[in-house]
């Protein structure tokens, strides 16, 4: 497996191979196996571990085991501890959610603040298909199918070329401890039954059932990155910027077919996720209606629909929300009826 | 059974409850149940199988088996015999794709004969869910994955909203004949392991898996509509026509990005399916280098891509790819690596 790693991070991780970037680990046995791998390799990075003190003494043990892993290695480490019940429960958000931003606004704080370009994490390529198989038993669109991308502008995702097994037999053989993984409680049931159940079935329905889901899931990260330009060129059309107001004719709405997804499409950036129905709604509405997400209203104003930005003040959470954005963040691929 | 598919198409099928309209019927379970159903509702149709002779006796007396029921319930009978065999000897394709444009062309022409506006198929709610494992195997691409639509222009799927089991319930309650389905030997063995192995377990994940993956279904063809949008757009500023030749200036092309593909999304409908990559090649190959589908060139000429329709006397099978485009083939879903 080090040997495969390292020939793989060369061929498509220069970066990698190159240049000081920051680990993600928890911990568990993906991110720990990562991480020495990398150590093996003599690659330039740090370790960021996030507290989300979610199990008491549990949460700080998981801690203090990256903690000492870094140090025995020699390798920077940075540890935070998050309160994400209380951010949870200000954000109206659900703890998974809550980690998840946290996280990732943290790691880009100290991506920005060590001028570190580059975030690795130990996702894998039986996360990809789990998550698809997940996604698609509680409804979902292309963007809950097409799985992480191998590398972002801001991510790189080394181990999605290896599969559990080989990440699990290369920890028996070096030996490495790891600390069971919490964060993935939520879905740990779910991820087992498939493991179990569903996908040594369907890799006996096809003798190359892994390599043609990973070219399926390139096929559909293409088509998603069609639709955002075919998003991107509407927007650039219909949403006329005037005085710090956007403003779209509700005609031009109106002639999009397949319409309520085009308006999810449209919206959903400014925040308008989770009531698309309301935008389809608003389009035939009184003038004075209002929708508001957490970072923006939208008004019907006779023919025209008036998108503009909440001052802040408003609501404080939508500077974390921009933070947080910089980042693509992985687990967002998990959600009830993503589109 | 009965009220409720009564009461189905009354609300979501008005052409079938009023109009006269062609029921596809090749005596399996399937078809044989929906023909009964629409006896029952004193509908006004008429029916049409299609003998491919791949069985020699027994697909005559498929044949024979629903010109016997037709004859009973005093519906209109229409019967071909296709030489399936040698149509796909002829045109190099598989069997399964032989008989399906034969199918459609005839349908088609049966229904232009008759001014007969609408195909009904018998196909229902475990065939989407089973053709979307097969193609998830076999590697895929949206169009693979967003299933049978439940009205088109020209076709009609009232039985998409019922299960197998209540199809076969129905069939026995009835006392209803049925013979068995030979046209999808080639998945039979793969559908019966979903069915039985794959499909009640994801059933356990999510227990509304099936409306949930119906949801999903609906989004996936949203996209798809909003992906042949964009392809659309593209083509009208891209594609210029001059003297029956259309002309595509290579550095528009090099623009687009995945450009892999936009060039498959772009050239699919002029027959270049089968090598996506010799169409990305040729943007970079010399002045005179051609690619050949079965209806169009595509010629390389300096800064342009030059695209002309083949004459039909070159290749006399374009004609019926035509006319078999009028109607969109629900089969067309399984192929390996359809995108």
């Amino acid at each position: 497996v080090l040997a495969e790693f390292q020939t793989h991070c060369k061929n498509h991780f220069p970066e990698i191979a190159t240049e000081p970037f920051l680990l993600a680990c928890s911990g568990g046995i993906d991110s720990m196996v990562l991480a020495l791998l990398c150590v093996q390799s003599n690659f330039n990075f740090s370790i960021a571990h996030c507290n989300f003190q979610l199990r008491a003494a549990e949460s700080d043990s998981d801690a203090l085991f990256v903690e000492k892993f870094s140090k025995k290695q020699g390798i920077n480490f940075y540890s935070k501890r998050c309160n994400t019940v209380l951010y949870a429960k200000e954000h109206k958000v659900s703890i998974q959610v809550a980690a998840r931003r946290l996280r990732y606004a943290w790691f880009a704080e100290i991506m920005q603040e060590n001028s570190i370009k580059t975030l690795v994490t130990a996702h894998h390529a039986d996360d990809n298909l789990e998550t698809f198989i997940i996604n698609l038993s509680r409804g979902t669109g292309i963007e809950g199918l097409h799985g992480m991308p191998v590398k972002t502008a801001r991510i790189s995702r080394p181990l999605l070329a290896f599969s559990r097994a080989q990440i699990e037999d290369y920890a028996k053989a070096e030996k490495l401890g790891w600390r069971e993984d919490a964060s993935n409680e939520e879905t740990k049931y779910l991820r087992n039954k498939i493991r179990h159940d569903i996908v040594p079935t369907l890799k006996e329905l096809h003798p190359t059932f892994l390599e043609n889901f990973k070219t399926t899931q390139s096929y559909l990260a293409d088509t998603s990155a069609i639709v955002a330009d075919r998003i991107n060129a509407l927007t650039t059309t219909m949403f006329i910027e005037e005085d710090g107001l956007i403003k779209i004719a509700v005609t031009a709405l109106q002639e999009l077919k397949p319409l309520k997804s085009y308006l999810y499409l449209l919206f959903k950036d400014y925040g308008f996720t989770k009531a698309p129905d309301d935008i389809f709604n608003l389009l035939t509405a009184m003038s004075g209606k209002a929708l508001y997400s957490d970072s923006h209203r939208l008004v019907k104003n006779r023919d025209y629909l008036l998108l503009e930005r909440l001052k802040s003040d408003d609501n404080p959470s939508a500077v974390i929300t921009k933070n947080d954005s910089h980042i693509k963040t992985p687990l967002k691929n998990i959600s009830k009826m993503k589109r």
